[in-house]
């Protein structure tokens, strides 16, 4: 076997084996209408993101709590139905917010806040969490990897201080890419650098 | 047996098993005359910490970094040899400072820093580390676990997000309590609460 072959075949198994960790930073999901209250105008896309469709728009918010503030912090696009707001369990103690751990999208009775744009100010009445870390899947990555939409795995990481998380949430769809999101308190605890990669663990 | 018994022979049962886990917030030591230098004065206990002989001194610093400043930062006592400052990697992002991952004590190479007290400011050339994750035992609690000084052990935590932490090292010595200690990255990552458990994996 050509040094070629042998590297593609290296390739090819480390695809089978390894998934990509992501470290997702804090960041809003806002709809439409409040996008229009707090910057004037509609969401400007600065830069695509690793899931197909979603980016990272141009527009910043500040985040009010009620023991502090976070500033320039992300907006993603597109606009959605409901607002959210993603941050860290350290990024709560900062704001004097507890987010519950939730699931992207399950923000029922969670806590409100208030977001600050260039415009306009808004306050929600909920959408507070920490996103639980999850595994982004294709139908062929979850047939590949063994598991299904839903299921709940260990993501075992090989970073500089390694460790295996349980609770991981496998999320199938066929606009995803294959991608084991962290929130940052997650990814600074296994001291994850962009690139490093995770096993799955069903 | 009664129902007292029942619960002494739960107590025994979870004392073999578990370790209770503690989060190390941001702090620094000071030499004897560093802390003269930064507050004019030796430090002045404020609260026992877990570990015996050790306390929480009155006097805090403010650290300075090449992004960024931490206020109020915790002073441990009693005095040392020599000064050390241990973040976590989240901190060091706000600092600018890329903390490397060491065992307390070893500070050799590491970066330097800028501490300032209520009466003085003092640079350090090097001595800015992240705490590696570790469990300090007694020689009894060493027996219990089954495990020795130096060892590197997996650390599985009883928390809302469990995981499983690897490269965990075992310090032993006759005046520490046993307690897994882990930083707020680490604390936060696994939602560690205050008298949350943990069971060491040999």
């Amino acid at each position: 076997m050509d040094e070629r072959n042998l590297s593609t075949l290296a390739q090819t198994v480390l695809e089978r084996i390894f998934i990509e960790l992501e470290a997702s930073g804090r960041h809003v999901h806002v709809t439409e209408t409040q996008a229009q209250q707090l910057f004037g105008h509609s969401l400007t896309p600065q830069r695509p993101l690793s899931q197909p469709g979603q980016y990272l728009a141009q527009e910043r918010v500040t985040l009010h709590g009620p023991k502090g503030k976070l500033y320039h912090v992300a907006v993603l696009g597109p606009a959605r139905k409901e607002a959210q707001v993603e941050i860290s369990l350290t990024d709560g103690k900062l704001l004097g917010i507890l987010p519950p751990i939730r699931q992207s999208g399950d923000v029922k009775g969670s806590p409100g806040i208030v977001l600050a744009g260039e415009k306009g100010t808004i306050s929600i009445a909920e959408g507070v969490i920490a996103a639980q870390r999850h595994v982004h899947l294709t139908p062929e990555g979850a047939e590949k990897f063994g598991v299904r939409d839903g299921q709940i795995v260990k993501l075992q990481t090989f970073t500089e201080r390694p460790l295996v998380f349980e609770d991981v949430l496998v999320r199938v769809r066929p606009d995803f890419a294959d991608r084991a999101h962290l929130d940052f308190d997650e990814a600074n605890a296994c001291a994850m650098k962009p690139g490093d990669l995770g096993r799955i663990v069903p």
